[in-house]
């Protein structure tokens, strides 16, 4: 082949969790697996994450000599979970006498924008990456990580293996971008608690963004949003088989839309009520400008405006930051904010996605019905243009999100189908 | 203090080996001694080494999924060791309140000749150092490696680090290149194998060469070469507490030289012998080509004049390396090069090293004569300038290091002298 038609052939990337490689032996099976496909995707381009217990590991060695390990030695220190990986299956690859080449953040010019632990990735300089290709290598990238002008490692925080991948796919113009996971794609629910739940083929951008941000484990959703902005189709599939998984893309190549695509269940949600606020003018804004300095992530916001619930302000958080809001709560109580915060950890969240929910609100009536048939008592919803969210008791998560389910998806349809 | 003043303070340059960073408690301990030293070092750079346990797990991964790992994915593996080390410490001196930033090799512009695994430092650039020296913090710099012109990680080979620090210590004109150990310092034998080992002074940097290349684990060569060359003091000192150790440096301070340094044991060799190697020219470089192309370091080579032994190679290698060897014995016996190889792995070597060798035949023979009177065979003999080594059985060689030790080290000596 020609230089020039070797650079005709589509890149693809491909995205490997944490799950993935979690192991040796994974490591060597997600070997096999581009050893066997590589003839369909001889332009291939890895970004890999760290094995899950290497990191666990590393945050814990932090914890043992920092108080509150965090900014810039954190993430050099973090950043080798995924040069063990790339640097693994770059060994696994030319073992088989496969040519392949190991990058990190660095080696491949991904430049963030600087901030230590968040980062956001803000340009990408391919020249390495394509040389290695051209030269026929595979290409092995450290997900999760950038760098910033003084080539400090950035990393991108929680789940940032799909943004690098996004990313990437993105700069390189790729064929599609492939999230690889422990999952065949993305369902209507998750199959561990709905043992019906379906299989699609194909969703949109918009109801994928959705879905993650509901707490669905599908991808991170700037991932969604990056391929959104440079029509780069996302494909969701196993790293176990070859088998198509669940595509995302533009919603203009769909005929018909689904009205729901996904029953969405969240249990590590804690919810906080402040009551007697005063109503004083800015008083919201100091709650939530407290918590966004505390870095707490803030799920939901619900505000009443029934009379009898004046001065109070609900917001549903992040099991793990409990411990930091208790704090601010008790700040909040000496310092006449609240008069009382009320924190409840024994809650959980069931959501419904679908790009059609606003303009059709039987969607959500039938289900608020579906849950009050099962006798669930729905504590609090909130609903934007494409979600709706109930906040009910935790210990029915697993009976609501059937129930639910069972409304959009009776059984007795295939299991697997397009949307 | 005046920018210019503030430059003027000498650099001083600490290396960590894998011990003393063993553990998370061993971090915090360096940390330690680091905040009450700091008045009197206020512009430091610290090299670390990897966690010696990090490094085993590294290399048992790569060996998990290749059948040889080597080359530039094994180095971009290994440099996690050292990565994970400097952000630790980064984080706990932060921790304490103190400015300290983690290099890598690269942040810190340490170009190497581009050698996989056994990489050479060409050149530092210091630029980022000296700011990070001058906005007042501690530099925390990645031990044993390099990076190539494409910014790949080359690493230095075992004892890395030692050869980061006196190029660095060289690089940036320092005061002292300090290397924190387990022992006190140098000592004139293993204090392990003979308890009243003394603690030298001071020695020369020649003398450091010797002991290092015989086996004694007091510092890398190549450290001391470099050292020696930029006219760096070296201190070899402990990284429990803040006494002194043992300066090597230029000859030409002291007055008197001790005529012996060190009794040097070395029990991880072997020695092969191979017989009736044909008297034809280029035979025995034939062997020692086979030998290097292996990968296999030779430490003795022994050739006897006698006529009986005529068509005899003999030499002595590392322990690790005797599989390899083996391998080349029987191609060699195969394809006639020898008829037969003889492999002995219960041998050891005992060295005595001292500037003053050569220039005194006597002092080789009272180490002979000291083993006659010990009852212990001398099975060969090689000799330097500033070396005599004699080949000896393994189960004898503590024996025969007390009774050398003994014989140029009197025991009613006192337990600490200056050379």
């Amino acid at each position: 082949m020609t230089e020039q038609a070797k650079s005709a052939v589509p890149v693809v990337v491909q995205k490997y969790g944490g799950t993935s490689v979690g192991t040796a032996e994974r490591i060597l099976a997600i070997a096999d697996r581009i050893e066997r496909n590589l003839p369909e995707t001889p332009r291939l381009v890895v970004v890999l994450s760290a094995m899950g217990r290497t990191t666990d590991e590393l945050v814990s060695l932090a914890h043992q000599v920092s108080e509150r390990p965090a900014g810039r030695e954190m993430d050099l220190l973090l950043s080798t979970g995924e040069q063990i990986t790339v640097s693994l299956l770059g060994l696994a690859l030319q073992d088989r006498g496969l040519a392949a080449v190991s990058l990190t953040a660095l080696q491949c010019g991904i430049r963030t924008d600087g901030v230590f632990n968040v980062a956001r990735i803000r340009s990408i300089d391919t020249e390495r990456i394509r040389a290695e290709l051209d030269a026929g290598r595979v290409v092995i990238v450290t997900g999760f990580q950038g760098i910033n002008d003084s080539n400090d490692v950035t990393t991108l925080g929680r789940g940032g293996s799909d943004i690098t991948g996004a990313a990437l796919a993105s700069a390189l113009g790729a064929e599609a971008c492939e999230i690889c996971t422990d999952v065949d794609g993305v369902f209507s629910a998750d199959p561990s608690r709905v043992p019906g739940a379906r299989l699609w083929g194909e969703i949109s951008y918009e109801e994928a963004i959705e879905m993650a941000s509901s707490g669905a484990k599908v991808l991170h959703p700037r991932a969604a949003e990056i391929c959104m902005e440079y029509d780069v189709p996302i494909h969701v599939r196993s790293s176990f088989h070859l088998r198509e998984g669940t595509w995302i893309r533009g919603g203009g190549q769909m005929m018909e839309r689904a009205e729901v695509v996904s029953v969405t269940s969240d249990s590590k949600i804690a919810k906080i009520t402040l009551l007697d606020v005063p109503d004083e003018p800015g008083m919201a804004a100091r709650v939530f400008e407290d918590l966004a300095k505390a870095g707490v992530n803030i799920r939901l916001i619900i505000q009443s405006a029934s009379s009898e619930r004046q001065g109070r302000i609900t917001f549903i958080l992040d099991l793990e930051f409990l411990d930091d809001a208790r704090k601010l709560v008790q700040r909040w109580e000496t310092e006449g904010v609240t008069s009382s915060g009320v924190v409840e950890s024994d809650v959980a969240k069931i959501s419904i996605v679908g790009s059609r929910l606003a303009s059709s609100p039987g969607l959500a009536a039938r289900m608020f019905a579906a849950l009050g048939r099962a006798g669930i008592n729905i504590d609090c919803i909130s609903s934007s243009e494409m979600k709706v969210a109930c906040v009910i008791s935790a210990d029915r998560l697993d009976e609501a999100t059937r129930a639910v389910h069972q409304e959009f998806f009776p059984e007795n349809e295939t299991a697997t189908a397009s949307a």
